[in-house]
């Protein structure tokens, strides 16, 4: 299945989260422009501020994808100031959370258009829309409200993702996950379908427990990845861990205390029932016939995606292991 | 009465809307620093905009009398930028209502406490402290949600008061005022008693129909008003109207439009049950015979306050009028 030009024909779909995820997307976009490429991204994250609805993973996939993002945090708008923010830390308000002034937009908009009724999938087509992001469809995990739970070890309390996350800089032992309300969430409208029609289907490298972790806990999004392997769509998995540690985020630390392995092997045991193929680094070259036991096929490279040329040529790995070698004209 | 030095132990009640009522009240508060002076501040102008709860008179009273206010505009934060509305609009949201990134900080935290279950009354009380407002208490009119609508003459469609004021830049022919839920509604908390214990209640130079308007038409202030006059309070009226026209906002036109006279007479008029005094422009000295027939003490004045030392040779007149001369040491 070369495809053509471009990928031209080719349905991806990708699971992510914030900035690993939203980096790998777009190498994706880069490698493959002519690709029918569906981003799924995580919304447990999501957190109530000042009355407005902050969506970070969706928004970081957004910005990235916008060519907006500032590159050295991975997150947030480029050259975005904290006017707002100063303002209302003089003014005694809660500011942990610092949302940037042009952050704030997206914010105003999000609410504006909630409160005109459209769901947090048509809030995101809107937001990508406006940003000129053209060629990926990004869509939140859900339309239902999800929220992570972090359950901190030093006193057994449940706090959301967030406090865990940035509030307390994920820099406390952690005892527990959850993820509030996923029973009863519904997979976002044209998720299943992009899904049941993708060729290939990558887990991002983000955080297994927090990211990609929540999109296949709603149900019915596991089994859907499951029924399109069974047809023939590839599944590919990228590590988020390179020699056992993060290039961003906590997630080793979180697996370690949660007692799950921290290296690309312990991430790859999670996924054990859907993965086709894997990605690890070189410095994880030993793990290569660990994931063949486990019946995926190693692919062992340079995981370290280092700008724009890092993203596509990850993203075109992958995309070579999974579909075969790109048709050149 | 001279009172204490700095006017100490004198009891002041301003009731103002926006720049012109904030202005006076500065300069109430520069010409008796020790005065006991309480700001009643219209919320028929407020407004919800992306979740947020927006008390445009409140903030410009709290702003001016922080001394953070741009002077030149007479609203809004000095010096404020405007980031999140550039891209607000950059996402198609609705930016007719401009708010600065500073002032944005205002509405955040408002919001906040709001959510944490306080009123308007005690929201204005905690921006005031924060802001580092002393020696003047700044109250809501009410905490009840009052909402002034304005019926435009072009199709008779009622619309919200800053529909007309901001997007409409007051340019509309209007037919009628109205103040939507103002019968249900209660001075705010310690109204009733700071204008019961006043030795001067002052109606600043704000429009008359819209600013002033609301705050005597909850019920129970204007009786409250004239029962302070008949225990012996000085009531004093300044004229927003210098020659027929007013130095902002739409006052003439709007008087104009509802079949009142157009002049500080025509305002007089609509006060004519309170005034023991009224302020009034040179240039409207002609008027001075009239006031005296409404029963009001005419002072014929520099009505226009410049700056600073504008606003406190205005608000030293009227004092002096109302209370006798300051005790100088």
């Amino acid at each position: 299945m070369p495809f053509g030009r471009d990928r031209a024909g080719a349905r991806v779909v990708a699971l992510a989260g914030g900035v690993g995820g939203s980096r790998f997307i777009r190498g994706l976009h880069l490698a493959a422009p002519a690709a029918h490429l569906t981003a799924v991204v995580n919304t447990g994250d999501d957190l109530a501020r000042y009355g407005l609805r902050i969506s970070p993973d969706v928004d970081t996939v957004l910005y990235a994808l916008a060519g907006i993002v500032d590159d050295v945090r991975g997150w947030g708008p480029r050259g975005d100031t904290f006017r707002a923010m100063a303002a209302l830390e003089r003014l005694g308000g809660d500011t942990w959370f610092r949302l940037g002034d042009i952050d704030l937009a997206t914010h105003l908009r999000r609410r504006e258009l909630v409160d005109a009724g459209q769901t947090p999938s048509q809030v995101t087509a809107e937001l990508a829309r406006r940003l000129g992001i053209d060629g990926v469809t990004v869509l939140p995990m859900t339309d239902d409200p999800v929220a992570t739970w972090i359950q901190l070890a030093e006193d057994d309390r449940w706090v959301p993702f967030q406090e865990y996350f940035v509030r307390r800089r994920a820099d406390v032992p952690i005892r527990a996950v959850r993820f509030e309300g996923i029973e009863r969430s519904r997979p976002a409208p044209g998720l299943l379908d992009a899904v049941g029609t993708a060729h290939l289907v990558v887990l991002c490298p983000s955080n297994p427990l927090v990211s990609i972790g929540p999109i296949l806990a709603v149900p019915g999004i596991r089994d859907a990845v499951r029924t399109a392997r069974s047809r023939g769509a590839v599944v590919a998995g990228v590590s988020p861990l390179i020699g056992g540690a993060t290039v961003k985020g906590p997630a080793a630390r979180m697996l370690r205390e949660l007692g799950i392995e921290p290296s690309a092997m312990g991430v790859a045991s999670m996924y054990a029932d859907l993965l086709d193929i894997y990605v690890i680094d070189r410095v994880d070259a030993g793990l290569a016939s660990k994931v063949e036991e486990q019946g995926a096929r190693p692919i062992v490279t340079d995981a370290l995606m280092r700008g724009r040329p890092g993203e596509r040529r990850l993203a075109r790995e992958v995309l070579r292991a999974a579909l075969g070698p790109a048709r050149e004209v």
